[in-house]
């Protein structure tokens, strides 16, 4: 396997993508993006969890339970959330003027939003960009298109992959959008994933379910589940290769090559955190349940003031050990030890002397392993979220106006 | 019922109390107090939860089984946590001289510490501060040690009521320190209550039990619950009322005296919560279960994105219904309305029109109200938390230098 440099999206073959401005943002910068493929691809979809959705959101449930989808367009700036039953009938009239453009059933156009709650979409906006959006299709628009998606990101996240299957060269692609409002609840940010794979349907939904799980699905920047979430994967199958049926070494293949992006996405997501400064992993081991480790993994990463500490560059290991005790996992604290890096700050649960210079020096880089070992059985789990600063304030302060 | 003017935990009768400077704090600010009754007093005790405790906080569950005690000792600037079996030895041998001093059982003295964990106590400065303690003692003391229990909080936090039962005037007197690491989790911060009440060890315990779960947790600062969490409450019985033996009308209006000093507290905590420039409460009513009201009020007074909202004096409510729907409650987004202060600014889910000018100077005012009507049920909770500045960030980014 190897990744493609400046790959993304459109990378597989037969993708098209474009990104453009129509003006909802009013600084101008793009924020209405296409990806689409030549030939209608088999496509999964993992949604939020939260029991708020947005509108677009739910037509794209919706025109998803066909299992195909041909093009999907996403607009940023405005969530077509919370507005009512207009929000639902503009997500739809995109999907409708979209499908009118590339010649399909509208049931093959997914719409996605992702900005502002509570403000009508800008229809007067979108309605005469999109066949400018359609029009400005290119193989080379993946860039455009990650550009598009962005709120609060400060840099597009985009990645590639070449492998081959019986032979034959089969690329995976992606894009993500972070930067707030992110933690795990079976779903996460926007991300579109695309592939020339030919895969049947029923192997592409459980790749990208048990694929997100452990990457998409561990990233909080802030512990909050957003109502927009989804991570859609496209496979049009003009690689060629023999179809991929059944759980085989080509499947663990595809499937490898797919966590290998949606990692790399969800770092990016991590690091690009609203005010991040630092990428930071928080790898816990030694829990007694696969439950438990994911609790204690979640109370760190999420813990406010873990995150102001790291930010700080202060080695306040007696945080981690209490947002550990509060989790709700059981484990005995006499047995939990604590690394910084590979710098041990806290044995059987016990203070340990330790380098306070080498422990701000390992604080002082840009990205950070937090280790906490259970001793206490098996089960493990990893979490990437970021540290909280100044700038996380900020930029939520005020993020309307 | 009457609020005493300056009044506090030795507003009581029979209750002496000090605070000093033994040289913990580097600041030279004080850091040592004690409350003693004059006669030993039933005592109630409501501890954290968190898995994790403190040595301190250990050693007063393990004496206050006897459901008796006579003074309680306080460390500020260490929580004397996760520093070993010499955590325990410390904190039993402050027991130990304090017993001596004041001629009682070491069982009789409770002990409690906040601030920084993982460091051992400086039991150097500790020991021979624990006379000069005693001798400061005195029916005016209540103030200092409500300074000396301070960790990071810009106010000491008091409060003592008077009224009567059967012709007998009662006090009920209290401190409690905050201000981060707060978050409900079936005990708080360190609260001592002091009362001359006569009543019986189990009333006690049930009042302070019931009282405690709508008032002290119900504060949230952080969504962090500290490992050194504690509720004293001392009753010696001199203000001779008749012994408050079954849950008749004196029982009540104890009940709710004692629930008026632990509401002022718990809020007085919440607005001088680590960086907060604002009191903010959050009311949820219409839920179908009790759970699910406090589901929605603990997911909302936890977000981070809610909380910089209001510090930026932004009406983002859409962040609102967005933590409700990831609160793990049940309920139906359409039927959502969302008030800020008096405003209704979402009606059924939806964005309502409303005059934002109106909206910030609600925002702009020192004590918030946020009411979300679930329309779903007959079960109400609500929560009292701040908003997330810049300075909670300064304040945590580097607590221990």
């Amino acid at each position: 396997m190897r990744v493609l440099d400046g790959g993304g999206v459109t990378s597989p073959e037969g993708y098209f993508a474009a990104g453009i401005s129509c003006g909802i943002k009013k600084n101008g910068k793009k924020d209405l993006a296409i990806v689409c493929s030549e030939d209608i691809s088999a496509t999964a979809g993992v949604f939020t969890t939260n029991i708020v959705k947005g509108h677009s959101l739910q037509v794209t449930m919706e025109h998803l339970k066909s299992g195909y989808a041909t093009a999907i367009v996403i607009n940023s700036g405005n969530a077509n959330a919370c507005v009512g039953k207009r929000g639902y009938e503009d997500a739809k009239e995109i999907a409708k003027i979209t499908a009118g453009l590339l010649e399909c059933d509208i049931e093959n156009i997914l719409v996605g939003s992702t900005g502002v709650i509570g403000v009508p979409l800008q229809m007067d906006l979108i309605r005469p960009a999109l066949e400018k959006l359609v029009e400005n299709m290119s193989p080379d628009g993946g860039h455009d298109a990650a550009e598009a998606i962005m709120t609060t990101d400060l840099v597009a996240k985009e990645i590639a992959v070449e492998f081959e299957i019986q032979g034959k060269k089969v690329v995976i692609g992606g894009m993500a959008k972070g930067s707030g409002m992110i933690h795990p609840n079976m779903a996460t940010m926007i991300g579109v994933i695309t592939t020339d794979a030919n895969i049947s349907k029923s192997l592409l939904d459980k790749a990208l379910k048990e694929v997100v799980k452990y990457t998409f699905n561990r990233v909080s920047v802030d512990g909050d589940t957003s109502i927009c979430d989804m991570v859609i994967l496209m496979a049009n199958g003009m690689a060629d290769n023999p179809a991929i049926i059944k759980e085989d070494k080509d499947y663990v293949k595809f499937k490898n090559a797919l966590s290998y992006v949606c990692t790399d996405l969800s770092k990016k997501i991590a690091r690009d955190g609203e005010g991040a400064t630092k990428l930071v992993e928080i790898k816990v081991s030694g829990a007694s349940t696969e439950e438990d480790a994911y609790k204690v993994a979640s109370a760190i990463a999420k813990s406010p003031l873990v995150k102001t500490a790291i930010f700080g560059e202060d080695a306040n290991w007696g945080r981690i050990i209490t947002a550990a005790g509060y989790s709700g996992a059981t484990f005995n604290p006499e047995k939990v030890d604590i690394y910084i890096g590979k710098l041990l700050v806290c044995k059987n649960g016990t203070a340990v002397e330790f380098d306070e210079a080498k422990a701000k020096s390992i604080l002082q880089s840009k990205e950070i392993i937090i280790t906490v070992k259970l001793n206490n059985g098996k089960f493990s789990d990893k979490i990437w979220t970021c540290d909280l600063s100044y700038d996380y304030v900020k930029i939520n302060g005020s993020y309307r106006s």
